[in-house]
């Protein structure tokens, strides 16, 4: 079985700034309020291009940030939540963008907030069993076309943006944990049906996630036989600094080990942990945890030596 | 690594019947054409079921001929190219119905017509590096919500239908090889996006499939190191009798060997390799090539010992 190594990170953030002032105007809140209940700052709405080229664009800053040329690449898997694009997905419209011709195979996943880690984990298997070389995953989402502009639960949260990891086979040997569950009884608490807006019951949601998210560390901690005290940094779905803080004192763990931007990019849900990603300092060796929630509900944790 | 095997397989079809005499009157081409044409003489419409009740039937058929319970089921992944269900998809409501509660992981995916292929094989990846233990693979699609009534060439051939498959994990050494390619730079010959209808350009399609279906069956006989004559029964996807016929000489394999059922069932995009695979009988350590084939452009093949 080989082992996995991160080889590209990149990300494609839009123009548009939707600051705390803007929103103020909208709803009947003000600024301080808006970004004690969210921890945000800033959102960024893309209005010139398209999902596929979002994706495009953050694949293009993974590959120029990589030692992997395009034409390595033989698996592209994009997890999106606010597509309609049901055939062809992203993943083949970034293969002909990115003009890879040859021996690709190309996948789209609807793994709600969380798709990134399915995808993460479905690109590692292939790597792991010798199907393929170098996988480039990506999380996109649009969600400014989708949101319901009067629903300030999620006005306020959501934004647009995209995030693309290159990972690739590696001859050492790198420790490699994951474990994902689904609670398909709780599948009304987030819903997005393509023509209707991104529906969300907030206070279920923010109970499922400060319980549950926990609870999948845990798991994955116990399955990687790992402290939480022995990971070096972590990575949260990007969903609202007030659940990533509180995820963080139930699991007991430093705040400066528990990344966050969320403040200046918003939750851009698929795309929030590539993006995240992007923007560490990766050391060799270092141990890094990232986890996924959101709609499904899905729950995942991956645990990896980079 | 452990080896896979088929421990179930279901089917749902709906109830409306749509024969070449009605279609006759829709359009001005008799019932002995369209059958010339497409080897089709019934499809059959849900009008009564959603896609995931759909789903759920075809699951609950194969879990009845299964020795596996639907506790035992720790992942279920859905392909689809007609839902506008992305989230959460129809895999967590399928986990829902059957009342599956704990440690299960699920997930849809968007693969085109060939879809099934990709579930079949990152399911097979789950349970070879031992994460898994037993999986549901659906196909499904409902496309007579999004046919243009309109348009002859893909009228005739469409219909509804959901076909679920279980794997397992399997003691006994089992062959497994697969191979799938996709071709992002053709993805405008077969288009869905929700909203609109199923676009489909015919003569290019049916010229991708006799000459790329062949050659991606070629090279997965060749990655198993066996000749087709060593292959004991084949299911292509059930998309155009013609296409079958012609991939079948192309290959140049006896027709008693190809399965076909599209007279009876039409087009159903991803569930028919899955309705076609309940449909056979299977003896112990036969070898079975799976092909699917469509909308990305995506190609895959599967041959299995049973």
């Amino acid at each position: 079985m080989k082992s996995i190594q991160i080889t590209g990170r990149g990300r494609y953030l839009p123009k548009t700034k939707i600051d705390n002032k803007y929103l103020e105007t909208i709803f009947n809140q003000n600024q301080e309020y808006i970004y004690e209940v969210s921890g945000i700052e800033n959102r960024w709405y893309e209005q010139e291009l398209t999902i596929e080229e979002m994706a495009y664009e953050a694949s293009k800053s993974a590959l120029e940030n990589s030692r992997i040329s395009k034409n390595e690449i033989d698996y592209i898997i994009v997890a999106s939540s606010s597509s309609n694009n049901i055939m062809p997905g992203i993943s083949y419209k970034v293969q002909s963008m990115l003009g890879i011709n040859n021996n690709c195979m190309c996948l789209d996943i609807l793994g709600g907030c969380s798709g990134y880690i399915n995808a993460f984990d479905i690109a590692r298997n292939y790597i792991a069993l010798e199907k393929v070389k170098n996988a480039l995953v990506i999380g996109v989402d649009k969600l400014s076309e989708i949101i319901n502009n009067e629903d300030f639960s999620t006005k306020i949260l959501l934004g647009d943006g995209a995030g693309a990891t290159i990972i690739s086979k590696c001859e050492e040997e790198k420790k490699y944990f994951s474990y994902i569950e689904s609670k398909g009884e709780d599948s009304d608490l987030l819903v997005y049906k393509v023509g209707k807006k991104i529906e969300m019951q907030g206070k279920k949601i923010y109970k499922y996630a400060v319980k549950d998210v926990p609870n999948v560390i845990t798991k994955t901690l116990n399955l990687a036989n790992l402290d939480i005290s022995e990971i070096d940094k972590i990575i949260l779905h990007q969903s609202n600094q007030r659940i990533i803080d509180k995820i963080s004192e139930k699991l007991g763990v430093e705040n400066k080990k528990v990344f966050s931007n969320i403040n200046k990019i918003g939750n851009t849900f698929c795309a929030s942990i590539p993006i995240a990603l992007s923007c560490i300092e990766i050391k060799e060796n270092e141990k890094i945890l990232l986890c996924g929630y959101g709609g499904g509900l899905n729950t995942g944790c991956i645990i990896l030596n980079v």
